[in-house]
């Protein structure tokens, strides 16, 4: 089974990435590009029967800096 | 409005990112883990009437490297 995992950078939390995609964006004529933050997908390969109570526990303890970054989780 | 960006490395495309965190998850006691890619996902504010053409057009110039990454476009 798959799990897939989003991190981003909470609101609030400056995202230099993202500040620089945007102004990258504006410089290739992108006209209307209002903001940009830019996080992390981590797709899981796991064994059969594996519980989401699994997969948020290695977002807590591995996957995402809960001071700084949210995540949220999708079972597939 | 809103549009989120998924960029991934094609399959077959060495992933040493995700090979890392595999092996973190393994030494935290996590079994079951199987394979574990890890990609990138920009979230770009864009001013109303934007198209999903522009959006790939963006992917195509600077969003991804399509020589060993494959995008996927949500607009919200």
């Amino acid at each position: 089974m798959k799990a897939r995992v989003f991190v981003m950078l909470k609101d609030g939390v400056l995202d230099p990435q993202g500040a620089a995609v945007q102004h990258a964006l504006g410089g290739l004529g992108f006209e209307g590009v209002e903001g940009v933050r830019q996080g992390k997908v981590i797709e899981l390969d796991l064994a059969k029967g594996t519980t989401e109570e699994t997969v948020r526990e290695m977002c807590e303890k591995l996957l995402a800096n809960t001071v700084i970054e949210s995540y949220r989780i999708e079972m597939a």
